[in-house]
This record gives structure tokens, sequence and C-alpha cells, in this order.
């Protein structure tokens, strides 16, 4: 066939190479049968002239068919339409590959195993939000972190984070968290007693799997943290409540329990309990670890939030006084980054940081290498501390704004505490005022807040209680949303 | 005090920025005592002209320290060292803070729940590896992966990639994937169909503890995949293996396991079947889903090298001639992209897909956004289609002239069949040669090779059978690996 310059559609504005739409252009006259196996293709310097673009284009677009197998090379001969083409169509097997509409259910039984976890619809509203106590993202330092994958474009220096990496996470990074621990907690630990996971929940999941089993007792308090809660009651496990006051869950309810079961594990938040921001006292984290030593016990204790603190200094974990081996200490850096980027840590002593390394490499073998890199360097840097400061900052202007409105404008309506830290203001609305209704009419106004649920364990929105996130609003947001809030409750009165 | 230049040291070439020095300077000084609680810091003209910089420079400086609360700023007054101090010191509980070794076991016990994945030693040595068949991560595509991530430092574009995202994995991966699994593998499935997991070894997991329990009977070949066979025995489930042959897996032996148990689930890796690397027939493919239907078991079908064939067209899988919901497709980006890029999905009917979806939402609550967002653009640049092709004709060298080697230097030693596709062929030593002698051997001379563990489910070296990677090795240390192994076996002659 006679091969000219109309058969190829060049568009040197497009954001496809030029080269490639060469490449292109050509695969597909091959497909379409117009070019077939065996034909002679034009000599570069032809080609080049015909479509009027640099000889150099051409060779890099016949070197790419060559590479995809489009195209035979003969020395001295030229070049050809491939005589085996690689674009071979699969085999059916049987009949006609399935033409019908794929099944919505299995043909075998599938258990209802897992009933409890909602899932997330796809498309969050774009309303204004009183979340449940997460971080900004507008001030996530993602440039920094894409600053570290720019530099990882650095090719050899990456080829050793591309193959299957240590299911503990990266060395670097549990050697860099060490010492973070160390500075900031007063954690002595080294690398081999963290274990890098996806989020704290990847570390509460593990634990569970590994240490709980069908009818084991695990102490948490109400209201508490579902999330935990349904993973601990995952394994067969029974949940035993107890309360929470201003100095933290109730050490009596937890020795009653003790004396009259043997108890597994005590699940507690102690910086910033959620739902409630209570913080646990000096003195019950030393009974707390007094009653594991005298019960046995094992303590989860999920400090996802210790390093955002803003009235006074943070108390030290639990861990950090743990000479025996009682506590498993479980962090994120998920609210530090951002909720998307799935980095958290357990640090526990090695018989069980071995059990769980091994159950999370039959889960998903490891971690992201090139994230957790990446994270190793933001630590090492110093931008992790930095950001941290700047956010605690940020956050505690916001809590202080969210405080007086809620104070001056709605305390007819509601109630609170200051929180020390974290992200969220517990409210008990005042008496009258159902979450319920609070939530469906804000809704209608364009704002969303919780209705009450997934606080206590036996979610009933009665108990009058909701978290209202400041993090993640600015200040004129805040405003918006009390504003909008202090409507409602005109409303409703 | 007097505030002089010599105070704060700046390095105009180092990497950290003149103005994060200069912060950081300050923040020494306050750390030291230096500059007090209250002290008046020069104004930024008296500075810049002091330290001889750009008065911007000691603005930018200025407006860190304030950011991280080090300094507190007076209108018209100007810039004081912060009279709270952000470097508070977290107090401890109890007693002085743990000096002590970090305990080496815990107080509570740890059951052995998970007795065998061996953990990888941290660092690999650096010899020649015929390893068991995994892709050249010097060929990975991660200039094209990297160029996704810096599409991502347009900041706003990428919000809504670092909050709470949808457990099922990315919309738009999904999306793409349903078209490329339609284009490539005749599979008219939608984007709800799929759960994006971590690798294929999630999606494994996840079927697994859905669908199995105490004593089920689950069937795979032996030899096989003991990656797969131990996720399934953790759930406390009874393996029952069948032989494999040259067509695939048995299924006379199949049907007779089912004529007398209860049969919950079938395992099968239909092309280049692990070890063996033969591909199951489509007259067996069609038998195997007769099975499925007639005795009501699941089907596994594991798919992860589909994409890798050489000699011939594949046969379209399984589960795109699957009507009735008895296929599980599982497949995975990982031999694609790269081993440590951590991909992959499994298709299946909604009712096992919401189950799925939530136990993966309680282990680690979704996977990594923003990787999910770079394959997506890859998938839908054709970007991936593209590299396949080169890797493809790359591996296919190198299997051709792995297998010219092995025939003519080593064929008194050892046999095999050249395979179909996928990245190691299946070798069977002549009979005197111990597979753990070659490899103990090999080892002293820079050679890594498997020592004939790993494929029978006895773990028993006396089967003679090693699998010898080829795909990551180039030419040159194909060569050499030969070499090693022929002057091994003359050693051993």
């Amino acid at each position: 066939m006679l091969f000219t310059s109309g058969l190829i559609q060049i568009d040197k504005t497009a954001q496809v190479p030029v080269y490639l739409q060469i490449c292109n252009g050509i695969i597909g006259l091959i497909r379409q049968g117009t070019l077939k196996p065996g034909t002679a293709l034009p000599g570069s310097r032809v080609l080049a002239a015909l479509l009027k673009i640099h000889r150099k284009t051409v060779v890099a677009a016949y070197d790419e068919l060559y590479a995809q197998s489009w195209v035979d090379v003969y020395a001295r001969k030229g070049i050809f339409v491939a005589k085996n083409l690689p674009d071979v169509s699969p085999r059916a097997i049987g009949t006609t590959p399935n033409k019908n509409a794929y099944p919505n259910k299995t043909f075998f039984e599938v258990p209802q195993k897992v009933p409890y976890p909602e899932l997330f619809a796809t498309d969050n509203p774009r309303t204004l939000v009183f979340d449940d106590g997460f971080p900004d993202i507008r001030i996530a330092p993602v440039e920094l972190m894409l600053r570290e994958y720019r530099r990882f474009a650095n090719y050899h220096f990456t080829q050793k984070y591309l193959t299957y990496g240590p299911e503990q996470g990266s060395v670097n990074l549990r050697t860099q968290l060490a010492r973070f621990l160390g500075e900031t907690r007063g954690l002595q630990v080294n690398a081999d007693d963290i274990l890098i996971t996806k989020g704290s929940q990847m570390a509460i999941y593990l634990c569970a799997q590994i240490l709980l089993g069908k009818n084991d007792v695990v102490i948490a308090a109400d209201p508490g943290y579902p999330g935990a809660n349904e993973t601990f009651e995952h394994t067969g496990a029974k949940m035993q409540l107890v309360p929470v006051d201003e100095h933290g869950i109730s050490l009596d309810a937890v020795e009653a329990i003790c004396r009259q079961k043997k108890v597994k594990l005590v699940y507690v938040i102690p910086h910033h309990h959620r739902p409630t921001t209570v913080t646990l006292s000096a003195e019950r984290r030393m009974r707390l670890l007094e009653l594991a030593r005298k019960y046995k016990f094992a303590i989860i204790e999920d400090d996802y939030d210790y390093d955002f603190h803003y009235a006074s200094s943070p108390i030290l974990p639990l861990a950090s006084a743990d000479y025996d081996g009682c506590v498993i200490y479980v962090g994120s850096f998920c609210k530090t980054i951002a909720p998307g980027i799935r980095i958290g840590f357990m640090v526990a002593p090695a018989n069980l940081i071995i059990q769980t390394t091994r159950l999370r490499k039959m889960i998903d073998r490891q971690g992201e290498h090139l994230l957790e890199e990446a994270i190793a360097n933001l630590l090492k840097n110093g931008d992790i501390g930095r950001h941290l400061k700047k956010a605690n900052k940020l956050y505690r202007e916001r809590r202080d704004l969210l405080c007086t409105l809620l104070r001056e404008q709605l305390g007819q309506y509601l109630s609170f505490k200051i929180p020390d830290g974290g992200f969220a203001v517990w409210v008990k609305y005042a008496d009258g005022f159902s979450p319920q209704e609070v939530s469906e009419k804000a809704a209608v106004m364009g704002l969303t807040l919780n209705d009450g649920r997934d606080y206590f364990y036996d979610n009933n929105p009665a108990h009058q209680y909701v978290r209202l996130g400041f993090a993640s609003l600015n200040n004129k947001e805040i405003r918006e949303a009390v504003d909008i809030l202090g409507a409602v409750f005109k409303k409703l009165s």
C-alpha cells in the first residue's frame, strides 16, 4: 500500500506526545487491517518528510512500536509490520464470551459474618460539616510528602523500595519513629519494638485477632469508640463496659469486673477519650498498670491524638511507665498528615510483634514502602514536628473560637467543657432538644452533624450528646455553622 | 540582650532554606535560655542588615516562628519571644520516665495463633538470584507513577483523596479496571463488582475469612501456593489436595472429594499454575464450572499473571464464562508495576463484595487513595497496556535465553517444559541431585536459588523440583547464573 500522510493524524497541541500519536496511529492502521502483517513501513526520513516532523520523532515512534512487538526490524532491509501481531484476542472457553449481566448474587452461600461497619456513600455532600473530629486536610503537609516522592524519581535509590520489603515496615521509618516517640513521649523503644500498620485501626485488628477468642472478656469505656468495640466483638469476644468521668474510665468498675471473671484486654484512649475528650489522670494511669499486673490483662493504649494538646503539657503515655510488658501502644499519622494517608503503628514486646507481623503478612504482605520512606524522611527532617506545632496553634484558635461562640450564642441550649486537646467538643444538649431532630433540621439548612448515635454502646440518641469537630473548619465556617445551629435551636424551642 | 550576628549561623550552600536556618537558630537560642520569654527580637530590617540577607527572608523566618508559636506579635510594638513557650516537656506519670530497657516479652500471654509465614530478613544479600518468579523492578514504570503523583501536587484537585475515602477503593480505579478487564479478559463487569485490595493476598485473606470456618473443606492443587493454603488453614479449614498434570488440576480428583464431603471452596491458578506453570485447559475450565454448580462450592480464580503470556493467546478466565456467580476472580498489579506497589483486586457478586468490604474496613479502613488514583490514570492513559506489551517482549526473550542455555549447557542435569508465560521455569533435577545440596553449593558461589521447599504441601525437597525465575534477570545475569549452576552440578557429579 502507499503510505500517505493523511493516514496518520498529528495534533501538536495535544497532551499525548507526537511520537506516541504516530505509534498509536500505526497500531490503529494495523488493527483495522489497513497495514497487513509483513507490510514494509516507510523509512524514518521518508515518514518524517511526509508528516513534516523531525526524524528523531519518527525513530522514537518506531522504537515504541518495536518495543511493543508491532513491527519486526531486519538489518539493512527495513521495518515491517510484525508477522505475529501482539494484539491477539484471548480464546474463549466453551461458548461465546459472557454477554449476560454480571450475576448480582453468588451461587454459593455467603455467611453474614460482618454485620456492622456501615459503608461510606461514594459522594460526600458538599455542605458544612461538624465532623467527629478530623484534621483540616487543607493544611495537610501534602507538598512535603510529594517532595519526598519527587526525590524517589531518582531511580536507583528507589529500586530497593519496589520489591518485597520487610513486613514489619520500613526500617528507616521504625528507626525515626522510635526516636520521635522517645523525644515526645519518653518511650524508650527501638525499631524492633514497632510494627508499622495501615492506621491505628489495623493495629487494633491485629491485636484483637491474636489475643482474643470466643467469649473472652474485653473492657472498654461507655461512651466509647465503636470502631474498636466492633473489631473486638468480631473475634467472638464479649464487651464489658465501664463508665467514664472527668478523670477518665472508672478503675473501680474495671477492678470489680476483674474480681468476677478473667479479663483478657482493657482498651483505653487516655488522651482526649473519644467521645468525651477527658484525659485519664496520672493516678488512674498508675492504678491501671497495677491492675494489669495483678489480673494479667493486656492494655491497648490508643493514643491517636497525643500530639494535639492545647491547654497544658500532656501526661506521658501508660507505655512509658510500663516496665513489665502490659501495654500495647497504638498511634497513627492519619490525624497528623491526613486521614487518607494510612500510616499507623503499634509498639509492643517482641513476642506480640512477631505474631502480629505474621498475621499482617497473611493479610496484605506489607505496607506501602515508598510512603513509609517518605514519612520517615519527614520525621527525620523535623517537618512533622514543625507541622504539628503549626497545626496545634491553628486548632487551639479554632477550639477557642468555637467554645466562645457556643457559650455566647448557644449557652441556653447546650453545655460543654473546653477540651484540653484533640479535634472536637463534647456537647450536651439541654433537656427537650433531641439530637436526631437537631441533626435533621440542620441538614435542611446546610449543616451536617451527628444525630446522637455512635457514642454510646446502646446507640441510643436519647443520651443528648454530640461531638462537634472544630479542627477541620476555618473561622468563617465555624461562625456559619454556629449560626445555623442557633437558628435550628430557635426553631425547635 | 544585644542581638549580634554571630548568634545565628547561616550556610547559604546548605540544603535547609536560609529562612528555616534563621528560624531554627532562634528556636535554639530560646531553648538554651539565651533568648528569654518576653525578649524583644530585632525588627526585620535590622536583622536583615545584621545577617546580610534579604529582608523578605527574615520576614519568612519570623512568620515561621509565629506559626510555630515561638514568638508573639504585637501591632506597632514588634516581635517578642512568646511568654508561653510551645516547647513544654510532657509530664511524667508516677515515677521518672522509663529508663529501663523496653521489655522483650509481654506480661500477658500471647497465643501462638500464626505459626507459619516466615518473616523476611531485613537485608537481602546482594547476590545473583533465581527467584520464585518476580518481575524486573528495573523496568517498573515508576517514572510514570511518580508523574501522576507530581500531578497531585495540584492541591485542590488532590484534597478529596486525602480524607476518608470509599472502602471499596477509588471509583476511578474501579471504573478503569472494569474497562480493562472487559478488553483483556472478556469480563463484563462494572465498578460495583470490584473491591480494590492490597495485592491479591488481601483478596484471598478476605474471602477466606468470610467464607470459611473450622473444619470446612478447601481443595487446592499439590504442588501449589503455600501463601494461599496457609491463609485458608488459618481459618481452621482443612485442605484437601489434588494432583496437577500438564492440563492443570485433576477434576476427577476434585469430583471424588465432592462426592464424599461438602466442599466449600476450590482454589485454582488457571494461567501458569504456581509452581508448575501449566495452563488449565478450556475443557477443564468448563467442567470445573459445572462441578461448582453441581456441588455448590465457591471458586477462587487467582489469575495474578494473566497479563504475561508469550507463546499463544491466553484462554479467557473462568469468571468470563460464569453466569451464575460461582467464581471469585482475583488479580493484582504487583507483578505489572512492582511487588512493592500493593494494588490488587477481586471481582465477585454484590453479596460477597459487601461482606469483604466491611471486613476490609475493619482491618485497615481503606486503601491508599492517592496510589489508587495514580494507577487509575495509568490504566486510562494506556500506560499500563503499553508497559505490559514491552515487558512481555522482554520476558519472552529472557525465557527463551534461559531455556536455551538450560537445554544446551545443563540438559544432562535437569529437564523442563518451556512455560507459555509467567516468570519462571519449573525444573526437575536428574536423579541423584538434591535441591538442598545444589542450593547450598550455589550460595557459596554467589547464586541464590530455592532448595526444593515451598512447592509441595509436605515441604519435602525430595521431590527434586525447583522454580527458576527468569524475568528479573537480564541476559548477562541469566548467563552468569546458568554458568554457576553448571559448575555446581559438575562439582556434585
